[in-house]
């Protein structure tokens, strides 16, 4: 494993600090960690009684359902695209 | 709350039993929760000594990474449309 360009960042996420190393920049994991955070709030808003394990399985759920959507999207433009320039 | 077309679903994540209530067909629920599943195990062998919550907050972070950047490359596509369409 090489540590070139990899950075070291720690970020709060629902009241917790994690340490998160990879080659993005300090603010754009700061980005996605506020973005896991205020999902998880939001969750927690519409289910009180959800402990942060279930919370936290539930958010990565939610996300991974929305990656699928927009991935959905990415293909449909693709074609579309090729589809123009052909 | 309607209960027009919402489904109601259980996966298992993690060995842990989840309800599932969307308006998505229960096969597109599975395949979000066994890819959650399975993004949870591949951090967790990296890293062995996390607990399901921050495994869980982890695969999220992750997940949310992964959006980010195909949504940029969803952007760029656009973008690439239009030109070709202008």
């Amino acid at each position: 494993m090489s540590d070139d360009k990899r950075n070291k960042t720690t970020v709060d996420i629902y009241g917790q600090p994690y340490t998160i190393v990879g080659t993005e920049s300090a603010s754009h994991m700061r980005q996605v960690a506020s973005l896991v955070d205020e999902k998880m709030r939001e969750i927690s808003m519409k289910n009180p009684y959800l402990d942060t394990s279930k919370l936290a399985v539930l958010t990565a759920v939610n996300t991974v359902h929305e990656y699928i959507k927009l991935k959905d999207e990415l293909d449909q433009l693709q074609l579309e695209l090729k589809r123009e320039k052909d």
